[in-house]
């Protein structure tokens, strides 16, 4: 899951570009599109979802807020980091914040691990990216 | 996000219960639906997504191992504990597990933050349903 935040709202609000972006960011990922579905929202931006062979990626955008919201449900040797580059870049994040969870890990309670919590300032007057790992879930214990 | 386990196989690899499953989930949630793609996995399973009103509900099986991915994704007033109660029965679930993560809040890398995570399990011999939390994100900091 991530967060895009200063983004363009010209951007945001472009339905065709954001669903070019997607494809783009997809197809950086290596992943393959199976189908996809991007609609206006009223009265600003854009709902889309992209079914792919390996899952899906969604977006959701409020260009009154200069905010993105993304998930890449990825399986397999798709790499939801190139995607993530890519839609930083196209629409114009300044932050990005992003979380992993882990998904079906196979035992019941204990199918679900988030295993981090990161948020990047891309605007510092060095132009140095700025990490900070924010926070990791503690332990995970089901019955 | 909601991970179904212990499901009926056979549940799971029919595409068109599946899609009837989430139309209903989403009407029962109190959401809108504006568009939808389900797509079959090769060589079992389904992918599937409503894009609503208020975002997205997707989901992914896997009948080998008789599980579900569910991601809702909503705001504003659809309920999705709603929407949850009814894929639980629908697909025959024994066990669930659940994330809420909070999103947009509005604060550049304070965005995100892990509400809950709870397993239920669904099959006890007094017929009485098991709730354990089983984590929680201790705090978020960022730059």
């Amino acid at each position: 899951m991530v967060e895009y935040t200063g983004c363009a709202a010209s951007a945001l609000d472009d339905l065709k570009r954001i669903e070019q972006l997607m494809n783009q960011a997809v197809r950086a990922a290596g992943a393959t599109v199976v189908a996809s579905v991007f609609q206006p929202f009223e009265p600003h931006g854009v709902s889309g979802v992209v079914v792919i062979e390996e899952s899906h990626i969604s977006i959701h955008t409020w260009p009154e807020h200069g905010y993105a919201a993304v998930d890449f449900y990825t399986c397999g040797q798709a790499d939801p980091e190139v995607a993530n580059a890519l839609l930083q870049a196209g629409l114009g994040a300044t932050h990005t914040e992003s979380m992993y969870v882990d998904r079906g890990l196979g035992v019941p309670g204990r199918n679900l691990r988030l295993r981090s919590h990161r948020a990047d300032s891309l605007v510092v007057p060095e132009g140095v990216l700025v990490t900070e790992q924010v926070a990791e879930e503690p332990s995970v214990l089901a019955n």
